[in-house]
């Protein structure tokens, strides 16, 4: 049941991701959700913290790709496997995502790989979204 | 059936891991096998890449524990999470790694987060093993 619910979220979420409109986010993630950058250390708290980092990376990301999905054996845990480019800059990536029973988001982890591409991303995202970002810690 | 094979070879790798014994590594991994690499863009070819680097890393990780593990649907993918410690830097981790049908490592790639933690390990890596790795380029 809760396994259904994340599938029914992670949808939704790739449509947004598809058509680029994500008005409807904030249904997807619950208020108190904690964001953990691949660039900070310390978690950003709270949806408008998550809402915000996810609006901009998805037009900060060129030739965005999911591919590989994994979850826990509960299915209440996925792995989103991505790739992109940022600024000329191949990389890869990982959303670590975890649901509550209703299949709303309260965790999202994004890991990135190579340094060079973890080192684009943190640069154009610093531009775009970096002070702003900085009140949710 | 594939699964349970993929299910061993984790259950052994976690073994090896717990005891510090790799000798038997070089059985788990196919001799093709391909390295990808937090910090590097190019993969690292062959067997003997991954099993430097995987020897490498238990050495240099402190507090190295696993977390969630994650599968895709046919079980022959999976995502192991880790947290750990590398020059008083705090690091979390994923390894995304892929089976062959017998259970064999075809694939092994890693991604840290956040950037400072990657930027620890990837010096103490350079320094261990990096003129040696980049052989397998």
């Amino acid at each position: 049941m809760a396994q259904e619910k994340a599938q029914a979220t992670i949808k939704r979420w790739h449509k947004m991701v598809a058509s680029k409109d994500l008005e409807a986010l904030h249904e997807i993630i619950h208020p108190d959700a904690m964001f953990r950058s691949p660039v900070a250390h310390t978690p950003y708290q709270g949806r408008d913290a998550l809402a915000l980092a996810l609006s901009t990376v998805i037009n900060v990301f060129e030739d965005f790709t999911y591919h590989r999905e994994f979850f826990t054996d509960d299915g209440k845990n996925a792995t989103l496997e991505f790739s992109a480019h940022v600024g000329g800059k191949q990389l890869k990536g990982v959303d670590l995502i975890k649901f509550n029973d209703d299949g709303l988001i309260v965790e999202f982890e994004v890991m990135i790989r190579p340094a060079s591409g973890l080192m684009a991303l943190g640069e154009e995202m610093g531009k775009r979204v970096g002070a702003k970002l900085s009140e949710f810690k």
